[in-house]
């Protein structure tokens, strides 16, 4: 190997720890640390930041990069990769003054906690000095970042997808537009005839949770390399391929959520289990976009787990768990529970048919904020109007509306978009699996290995090392295409609801 | 403020963030981390391990504590001890290789596992090699660090208790085995008096979790502050003042066990909660010493916890908890229980009375492996030896015997000492509050927050800002005197056994 490359070791070495150092403490922060730890805490993660910062942007990282790019054929193609990777770090990175980074992880840091006490409270004006910092700080960032004229929005789009700026992400929605919404007003027409209020018994915490575990490893879930935690809103952290954690929820009056839940972030979790040995830890090591992932979580939660071949070899146990609510539940009542369409005002509880309708609200407020074309004070006004329009509805306050999400507080403008964009890719995914093996077979053999193993095979052992377009043109001969997420939802409920 | 002390803030700064971290990654590996993951969160803490290594011993570090020394009178009181701290860390560090520090704390970060397994699998040879690597590196260590002549043994030692060197420690040992070993041969002799059958009931492992978290709460810990987890054998990290974690462990057939870890280790709980808040997150900001620490939890597990002042207003509850196992066992019955002396092979179940020889076994060979006097592969016969010889009793196989502790696999040579040494304080200082407040009313009126206060005024508020001595001399005008802990041991189980 070249020297120029070895030398990079230690950077690489060096920015890894720190990364899962700060990793660790989002982990802990979101699920153990005691209550008052959390100005400390933001203060450790604001020093680590800066470190990292400072590793991935000095001098010698540069040279070396331009000494590598310029010998590049002498390196593997994960080598390669990493040096792209580095590359998008550093220009990431370099353009942003230190004091300003470094004030900045400490603000989104704390944010969380002033945006959870604000949505407790339903009172968005206590979130709004820090919102309109993180923003500012956000245009500011995306202008050192940014091609001349290029709109903000679109800098900040290309951290989460690289190949889906604000031009595609508008058909995309024009498409959900036109196709869905008037879908949606026929499906729910029908809603009478679905009856799930099995969902809303009593149901034992401890068994839930037992049940989720056992789920979690019916689908592939390794618990030597993870483990499973409880938080209000479930969620993945990643070190590395040997140490995924995953959360889940537990409400007694709510059967679907903690089961959805964990099967949502299993898919997430087989994900970055499957990560390959030889990449884990390096600058590749993780699932290659946001969308990506997402589109391993829903495949999970929606394509497998609310389908009926994938409850008839289980549905039993679960009845045998719970004998008392779900004992007169067949398994046709129990799929079209978990399959109901009803427009509501939580993007975390919406079904699969509503779901892209949440994301298109909050696309079309993060283009307009980005664009200067509203202020954030005006955002709760808006988020109503937004919400009666498409969905029909409006919250009843601001910490079920504009609140209602955690995305804001920590910074991740145009990080939405990808949740729309990894149910398309899964249902790509599907009907490409659909042709290539016989999946509903597997799914009621109780047989998922094949299934998990082809995701493996084709998504999740080469990490980022593959771009989104790179992964689906390899598996199917075919860059993203949403068409078959628009077939996918009317096949689906056309079938659920008898349309 | 002098710019030379202002200069040492980044690296303060960047030294505490790294120590907060690496603090996490230990504990989150105990008690959570997925058994796969230990390999890279070994990497990890070596490479943040070097990191802190090079922060503070860095040559502007060396100039600006120089500096700051030489203007020291400029300095408020709690800043000069953080330069002495500073001044101590850098002594401990900058002799050792920069590489050998890494490799060193790779090695150990990796050897608790491999402890592990050979203390399960009963395998001294299989801990031998990595014994011995340890070993190695600490007698190197020292030899580094130490005055030329010093015994090695000398400068293990003072890395936790400055005021304790091999002198010191060998007339406190033969002490207790001038007055202690023959005390044990009586009181054993009357054991049949006592009956603790009741112990070894089957007790609800959720019924215990639910009776340790309440007891912790009743001491005074703060669920604020500080969280409470489970681990095979109970131990405490301290982040800061605000977060502050303990495990504990429960056996369904051992009530005492998990009763009386959760209250040691509450009482180093509240030792860290109880840093003042204008230290903490500084280098001087945690317990000034090992045996100091010691006191705390042994004050309240033995002197507070095993008396019967405490337990009369509790024991009802205890009762109402696990009616069906103690309604027959008196207040009185319970307290001899508790207090049962009987030799035996675990340090860790120890009573108070014998927990002294298992500390003066393991200083004896410490003393010898680091005179060169004995070889490691000889330590499981060495061991053997010594139990029969001060306690009267051989382990079946080397898991329960040289191997039971995971100190050796840390690289913790010298810090066993501090256990005895910690119950001699808490004796001492039993004495002096005795002397100054009601001390048996407060308890038997479930009052004790006047007696843990006394102690955060005096002795948990400083933290490292004063020594042992210190601390003992401001308290009671007298310095350490270990009489009290023989006058205590011998004058309680004289009324226990009535003798």
């Amino acid at each position: 190997m070249s020297k120029n490359f070895e030398a990079l070791d230690k950077y690489f070495e060096k920015g890894m720890a720190l990364q899962t150092a700060i990793t660790l403490l989002e982990w802990d922060n979101e699920t153990l640390a005691p209550k008052l730890a959390d100005e400390n805490t933001a203060n450790v993660m604001a020093t680590l930041s800066d470190e990292y910062f400072q590793t991935y942007t000095c001098d010698e990282v540069k040279q070396l990069l331009d000494k590598c790019f310029e010998e590049k054929e002498m390196y593997s193609f994960e080598q390669q990769k990493i040096l792209v990777e580095l590359d998008k770090i550093y220009k990431n990175l370099e353009p942003i003054p230190r004091e300003e980074y470094k004030e900045y992880a400490k603000l989104t840091a704390a944010a969380s906690k002033i945006w959870a006490k604000a949505k407790g409270e339903s009172d968005f004006d206590e979130f709004l000095p820090v919102l309109d910092e993180i923003i500012s700080y956000q245009k500011k960032f995306a202008s050192y970042r940014g091609k001349e004229g290029e709109a903000s929005y679109d800098i900040l789009l290309k951290e989460f997808e690289e190949s889906f700026n604000m031009e595609k992400l508008d058909s995309f929605f024009q498409q959900i537009k036109e196709e869905i919404v008037p879908f949606i007003k026929k499906v729910v027409e029908k809603n009478d005839k679905i009856d799930k209020s099995y969902n809303q018994q009593k149901y034992d915490i401890e068994k839930q949770k037992e049940f989720a575990f056992w789920i979690a490893e019916y689908l592939g879930f390794d618990f030597d390399k993870g483990v499973i935690a409880e938080s209000a809103h479930p969620f993945t952290t990643n070190l590395h391929n040997c140490d995924i954690r995953i959360t889940d929820h537990y409400h007694e009056d709510n059967l679907e959520s903690g089961i959805f839940s964990i099967i949502h972030e299993t898919g997430h979790a087989l994900y970055e289990m499957g990560i390959a040995d030889n990449i884990t830890q390096t600058l590749i090591g993780a699932g290659t976009s946001m969308a990506m992932h997402e589109s391993q979580s829903r495949f999970l939660e929606n394509v497998v787990g609310r389908s009926k071949a994938f409850w008839k070899p289980i549905y039993g146990k679960l009845q045998e768990v719970f004998k008392e609510q779900l004992n007169n539940v067949s398994l046709q009542e129990f799929i079209e529970g978990i399959n109901k369409a009803k427009p509501g005002i939580f993007r975390t509880e919406a079904d699969e048919l509503t779901y892209p309708l949440h994301i298109l609200i909050r696309y079309e407020i993060e283009k307009m904020l980005f664009a200067d074309e509203i202020e954030t004070k005006d955002l709760p006004e808006i988020w109503r109007e937004k919400y009666k329009s498409y969905l029909g509805i409006v919250p009843e306050n601001d910490g079920e509306g504009v609140l209602q999400d955690v995305h804001w507080s920590n910074g991740d403008f145009g990080y939405f978009p990808s949740y729309a964009l990894g149910s398309a890719i899964a249902a790509q995914i599907y009907y490409h699996m659909k042709e290539i093996m016989p999946f509903e077979t597997y799914l009621e053999e109780g047989n998922l290995s094949p299934i998990i193993e082809y995701l493996r095979e084709h998504v999740h052992q080469y990490g980022k090392s593959k771009s989104v377009e790179e992964i689906l043109q390899d598996m199917m001969n075919e860059g993203f295409n949403s068409e078959y997420y628009i077939r996918y939802l009317k096949e689906k409920y056309q079938e659920v609801y008898q349309i």
